[in-house]
């Protein structure tokens, strides 16, 4: 990320909006250190990346693309309470809870979701035709299906693999396309399936992350889910099996792709942009491999 | 309140679709135990109240009414928390944290949060001028001088007393008259001063509240700002200075209505739920008086 990169303009320029005089300075700097530095942004710019598809970025499109980061960054905050993954670090630095507390963990999660449909609703008030986006974005971050159910998941005796990593990590990759489309005046629905492929890559990216990379390549701790008895692919299948579930996986993104003006550069674009995100297939030797049914299938 | 109060059937229904098929059962009862059965449900009154005083109702008030009413329910869920108030007892039953978890009280309190703003998305793609409800929201539940900030400062060494009252009481307040005042497509800004009263009321009352009130009067914890060190007017005035304070503010209410077609009834109604709402002027004797300076001031 470059200091010039219109992105992190707009995550700045809109984070000084939703923070100000009357922001608790310590709640400030937790929120902040939520959203900055940030990771790989890919949620915002898939988003930006489908709007863009479609012609000229159109007015107000990086508001759609900062509520779905600053929502991403809120989940990942509540994520590492104590109540939940008690995870101290968090993008290579402490998490926030770790750094500012529990308490202000809570607030700052709040304060960001509140944030993030503060900036749609600036951007419906100046363009009303992205009205349909606060739908979207509550549905992917909402209790009915989005990360907040997600997370909920991991409350009940038993769940759906399937049904809990949709919530937990593609609902909201396709609110990003979705939001993409709506920015271009598209149906949204020609878009949606490319981000549940998209998701559903991440999701099984994330899981061999936790299970081959090192705490260092990461930024966060590895062999979590494992330790809180998750799903994961990775262990469900063993890594081959899963770079090889990966791979087609990205297939099927690319191949949802809809007619637009820019399908082979958007294409191109998503083909770079995951082969820097994802991990490489390595040459891997004694990897565990979980021989038993997944334990909360 | 009768199983046939509007606002009671508006916030069924709102909750019905925020919540669905893809909503973990525990994290649904959760929530459920946030909203139902709920207190006065005042905030969202006020709002319906100022939408009738300029004529009939209008399409989708409720909806700005109920958006209102989750977002106070989600406010309360995590104020109990464990890492803020540690409160177990809430409206004479056990607070969310205390019986779902702590996990699920903070999903909880997301999940109504992102639900208050779903509720207002729905309204506005059906009715684009209430679009500036969603800021109204979000300033007044968001990390600057909101619902999240008042919470925030109580993390900070030292705050003004005032500014931390309005941020956590008289916002909420102020959000209502002015959805009133946008459903009825009238300037909301005239409406703010009796919101800005009504919340330094409630919160005059409040402190009364926690200093004289019994917990079964109350439906929860008593003492509360004794314990947690917090500002608090009856403390620092003495009951009888607090009450006179209280009829004063409550006056300072009635004066500011706006002139409308319903005025007269608004005032009549007002002073009415106040007077249910409020403690009463009670025959005092040997109550403590804070002698110092306020410990926050």
């Amino acid at each position: 990320m470059s200091r010039t990169d219109p992105l992190e303009t707009a995550l700045e320029r809109a984070f000084g909006r939703v923070v100000g005089a009357q922001t608790p300075p310590r709640l400030m700097a937790a929120m902040h250190h939520a959203v900055f530095p940030g990771g790989a942004r890919i949620r915002p710019r898939v988003a930006l990346a489908v709007a863009a598809a479609h012609g000229p970025v159109p007015p107000r499109a990086e508001s759609l693309a900062v509520a779905i980061e600053f929502v991403h960054c809120a989940s990942l905050v509540h994520d590492d309470l104590p109540c939940f993954d008690n995870a101290p670090v968090r993008r290579g630095r402490m998490s926030v809870h770790a750094k500012f507390g529990e308490s202000l963990a809570v607030l700052a999660g709040d304060g960001l979701i509140v944030g993030a449909f503060e900036v749609l609703g600036h951007a419906i008030v100046e363009q009303p035709r992205l009205a349909g986006a606060i739908g979207v974005l509550a549905a992917a971050v909402g209790a009915n299906g989005g990360l907040v159910a997600g997370q909920g998941w991991e409350d009940e005796p038993s769940t759906d693999v399937q049904r809990y990593h949709h919530a937990k990590t593609a609902a909201l990759f396709e609110a990003a396309v979705c939001m993409g489309a709506i920015a271009a005046k598209v149906d949204p629905a020609q878009w949606r399936p490319v981000g549940t492929a998209l998701g559903e890559a991440y999701q099984i990216a994330d899981d061999l992350g936790d299970l081959i990379s090192t705490p260092t390549e990461l930024g966060k701790p590895v062999g979590q889910d494992l330790i809180h008895d998750r799903p994961n692919a990775a262990l469900e299948l063993g890594p081959e099996r899963a770079f090889a579930r990966l791979e087609a996986t990205l297939a099927r993104a690319v191949d949802a792709v809809p007619p637009c003006p820019g399908q082979d550069e958007f294409r191109e674009w998503l083909g770079s942009a995951c082969a820097r995100l994802f991990p490489r297939r390595p040459v891997v030797h004694h990897l565990p491999v979980r021989e038993e049914a997944p334990l909360r299938a």
